[in-house]
């Protein structure tokens, strides 16, 4: 598949998450409008809606995507964005800048940043309440997952273990660990979620995908390394070189670029024999995979 | 009811929500021990679980309460707990004590506090899921009401009023807005969640146990303002008079002492009304009603 076609799917994509979320996300007015306001500046503000492609590509591997694989995209990317205002603010990793933009807690303030974030949270869930024409036992597996991997047991936990890593020296197993929960967890889920929700998916399909999921989500991560180390600050839209800066152990400084890089394509391999199972059906995932281990931004 | 008896049946609500409690919150180690540390703190530092305590009453209310109730109750108390965590951030209401006892951002770190509270939200979800012998559909419905009542359309957004309105002078619609949302709604949702839970409420019990929790959410809220007048540091684990030092609007501030109590209880009166179709299955919410309008911190 061609690069312009990668990028014609995922738009594809994205505008049918967009007006899930705008929809959800409409503007308010009366006593909590600054609140909604910093909840939708956080959501539409030009992230790749990766997750939500995965959440498309994964339904499509299975039958196909409807209205539902929409709204569960939807809740997925209100978990990320999420996740990424309480990053952000000054207690986390203290950034100014995401996208090119200021953070959440520039743009408004610190208290309503971190509200901002508890409300996308819970409005992950009840979104997921929402969906129609599927039986609510898929409804409680999707809120288990999302629960589960974007919580204490996977995401909130990669944070925590970042977190507590400030200052020491990582070696590779104990990066392996942390990224796995950090971005891996949500990655995953994005690629389980799309899948469940089509109430097709069968235990086989379901282990395929996670191994594609667990390996291109480490290969996200050891890409972002590469770009961290490569790119620029105004193709990243936040600043070039911070890892280093923030004396964070990354693939790059324990691997070195030449060997982070092959450990990506490696990676990249084997989430691609994970899709074998499903042959033309996962081209999607296919075409997402390669835009993940090769984007420059 | 005696002042003690109702003490026991607090007690006896407490022990069940704590067993449940300490079963998911388990002493973790591992590199995100922190985390667990300070989830398990600060839902363990000697709250009055009131919220599982009227969680346990609905369910009485209706028929009786089991081992799904308790776990009801930890969610609705794990999603207290982290609202009070992120409450008494230094970004938001900047406090040092809770209960007594230094809040979780003073005992531990503002990073982990904040992952804290984000964690214990996901739990609260991720246990729900975990309810057995119960329809899904009804799975469904706890988790919908939970969202709503503990999110951006509730508690959350009660949150970021309060936010907004810090300086300004509110009148009385906009202090009972406010606190309907800040306090009210999660209360109203341990109440519903608690009846919903057993599969066993009508429309028209769960509409009459909202008119009580109502009510009685607000004459708590009210209760707490005369008790932030006339109480004491030591008994309120906090300091007194801060919202006086804090300039916060309360219902002593506009109304004064005299009407504010008469106003409460005038609430209680009305929360007992609404108990009535219930006839003796009510007395332990009626005796919970009574502590909240009669307790001295």
């Amino acid at each position: 598949m061609s690069a312009s076609s990668i990028k014609t799917i995922i738009s594809s994509y994205s505008a049918q998450v967009d007006a899930q979320l705008e929809s959800i996300l409409p503007l308010a007015s009366g006593p909590a409008e600054p609140l909604f306001a910093a909840m939708r500046y956080s959501v539409f503000n030009g992230g790749k809606r990766l997750r939500p492609a995965l959440c498309f590509a994964a339904a499509e591997a299975i039958c196909s995507s409807d209205s539902n694989t929409a709204k569960v995209a939807a809740a997925l990317e209100m978990i990320h964005a999420y996740s990424l205002i309480h990053d952000d603010l000054p207690a986390m990793d203290d950034d100014d800048l995401r996208r090119g933009k200021p953070t959440c807690h520039i743009q408004f303030d610190e208290a309503t940043a971190i509200l901002a974030g508890d409300g996308l949270q819970s409005l992950a869930f009840q979104q997921l309440c929402g969906l129609s024409e599927v039986a609510p036992s898929i409804v409680v597996e999707l809120i288990s997952m999302l629960s589960r991997l974007g919580g204490c047991s996977g995401m909130v936990a990669g944070q925590a273990i970042d977190l507590a890593a400030t200052g020491t020296a990582l070696d590779l197993e104990q990066l392996k660990v942390m990224h796995a929960h950090k971005t891996g967890a949500l990655i995953e889920a994005s690629v389980l979620m799309g899948a469940v929700a089509t109430a097709q998916a069968s235990a086989q399909q379901l282990a395929a995908l996670s191994e594609f999921a667990r390996a291109i989500g480490l290969a996200f991560q050891i890409q972002d390394d590469i770009l961290d180390v490569e790119s620029s600050t105004e193709l990243l839209g936040k600043q070039q070189g911070s890892d280093a800066t923030n004396q964070k152990s990354t693939y790059t400084s324990i691997l070195g670029l030449e060997q982070a890089r092959s450990e990506a394509d490696a990676l990249y391999r084997r989430s691609m024999q994970a899709l074998d199972c499903f042959a033309d059906k996962a081209e999607s995932l296919r075409a997402i995979a390669s835009f993940i281990v090769q984007r420059r931004h």
